[in-house]
């Protein structure tokens, strides 16, 4: 059996903390292939480690454990849990970590993670990614049932969603939610394809419905009243200029040729923008 | 046989130092499990090598063969060496990086890594992790004997060992270590357990006795005068608040809730602090 | 049949874009063996990728397959192509990031990526590392053969290569290429061998002539006039001193003891440095 168990953390790559978890999944499933998503979620971002692991998780094989620990919490009430979909499972604890997969759908089954046969002996009271989560996943890579690591979980803790609404015009509200290593932006607006001469608008967020929007005239407007075409990629325009494009993932993000957009649009995290027509 | 080898360097992550060694591993081990500590060791710093390398190893598999190459002293007089435990091999420079593996004891097989079948056919005056010392690891990795690598080392280079003293009082004295990615500063105190109402002192270093201290009352004094309350976790304290905590490793941490202890603390690594009673 | 890929990005360790690709190379060929060489190729540095590329292939086994993507033009009209070669395959945008590689000989088959069976389904404007090179390399890794990714390619991109002449006196011409996490200074003059009393010149760009040239008397000219002498180990000088010493790959390259010789020196990436005698 060749399990792969994915790592997404907050531990950064300074320390061996990652080292260790890694140590134990080894001594446990020597057999596990472990892939790291990353390791540098902003401490305690836990929004954002949701959010890229939502992204990732599409790409990877079914069956794959996914080992999410941003864990401010650690220590404290919030649960250690395993969640598992048929197409995957999670191991982290029940801090909203999990909000996008579990908004996704499906009817996962939750554990809290008590069983201490499938913990490390000693337990610290700061580090329940070695000590308890990475002996789960790494169980569960060895066949271990979920239903073995502890009694059922009902309600799982999820943070509220980000925006994205779809009004009559039609125009689009969404937010700027993340910026990745380039500086661009990526908004909650998508998932987005291009079919024929319109943009189709399949939400990954269940609070907004389907749509079909014509592509001629679209534009996003951006907190400051500015708008910027939709072009299909950022390669389009001059280098200096801003552009909107359907990034890698579907969502709208937001680029400057050669610069970072973070770093020369007047914007930030969360200020809304929308997508609608010229006027 | 799939043998795991963990790789500690200072390396780095812009360069392809560390995908050479790996390489080089793959070419002679193809069925080797690589797993990374850490390549972010500060430039040259081998006493935070030898503490990170100390923390980490209970965690891996038995027979487990550590890599460690932190070696400002490439190309002179300092021995490459391998050095064999029964639960571990370790492979790098003989410049102090197993201080604290060969302080915890055992009584350790040790050669110098001489045998010219067992390093690449061209050696580099600059680059000994690459071209002697990731060989080695891949050579025992497939089952070489360690003395097939070279003649028998009888003394291996240590640097002193960190302050920790048990004075009657009672009082333990220590020094802060290390900081880690959060900012968080760790002691030499430890190793603590809780045990009923008593912290357990079990020491990490051989220089101090054991103790058994009542927990109530018990405070760290900071370099500055400053007395922290020991919690069970740095969540137990206000956002800003400072706090003492046993840490993942058993030693005696320092935080700052949502801060980082290191930016906001009037305390430097080396300092001393003590363990000790209020009154 | 177990293949390594090893991979080589500008996509850097914040985001999971990494992940993502490491995720669909294990759905497709889940016994590959996937080695990091960097993700930190300063973003769309397609010369200094191309040289850490070529830095780091010959340490890997026979029959590699190196997955480089700094793509700054992705999604225009640059192809992705896979070329092989009897020792390695690489894939990747045809944008000069394998130029070294092709400088050094050889001759490889070259294909261009379009079989829409060894691409994933839905190919995104902005990631064709995930979409196209990704499968790519996987696809490979299980065996298929070049042929079935896509029609030959003739004519593969290169850029110029680096300044690097030997003119009677004798001098050898070359420039500084690029720095490492060090802060030395690699020099394009190599590959350099020491042979008794002589240094050999076996240059590994095909524009430069071999040549013996003895050693004694021989330094290194930097931009401002200054000499340095050429030793076997940067452990050779004063602290704080700077000194030329044949790096680990075989090419000149300049540090400064215990000192970040790009910070303390007066040169920058680009100038011209000259190897010649004393006088």
């Amino acid at each position: 059996m060749t399990a792969t168990i994915a790592l997404l953390t907050d531990f950064g790559e300074q320390d061996v903390y990652v080292g260790m978890m890694k140590g134990v999944i080894n001594d446990i499933a020597p057999h596990a292939q472990m892939i790291d998503l990353t390791h540098n979620i902003p401490p305690g971002d836990i929004a954002k480690a949701a959010f890229e692991l939502y992204r990732a998780v599409a790409y990877f094989p079914l069956g794959t454990i996914f080992l999410a620990v941003v864990d401010p919490g650690v220590g404290t009430v919030r649960l250690p849990v395993a969640i598992s979909w048929p197409e995957r499972v999670c191991v982290g604890p029940d801090n909203g970590i999990f909000t996008y997969l579990l908004a996704a759908g499906g009817e996962p089954t939750a554990v809290e993670l008590t069983s201490s046969t499938h913990r490390l002996e000693q337990v610290s009271n700061t580090f329940h990614g070695r000590d308890i989560f990475a002996p789960a996943a790494a169980h569960l890579a060895r066949g271990v049932e979920l239903e073995e690591l502890g009694p059922t979980v009902k309600e799982l803790f999820r943070f509220p969603l980000p925006r994205l609404e779809l009004i009559e015009g039609p125009l689009v509200k969404g937010e700027i939610l993340h910026t990745d290593r380039f500086g661009n932006l990526i908004t909650s607006i998508g998932v987005l394809r291009i079919e024929g001469d319109d943009v189709l608008l399949e939400p990954w967020l269940p609070h907004c419905p389907p749509a079909r929007l014509p592509a001629t005239g679209l534009r996003l407007r951006l907190p400051n009243g500015a708008y910027l075409s939709i072009s299909s990629t950022y390669a389009d325009v001059s280098p200096g200029e801003a552009v909107s494009y359907i990034g890698s993932l579907g969502l709208l993000e937001i680029a400057v040729n050669q610069a970072r957009a973070i770093d020369v649009l007047p914007v930030t995290i969360g200020q809304e923008v929308v997508l609608s027509y010229k006027g």
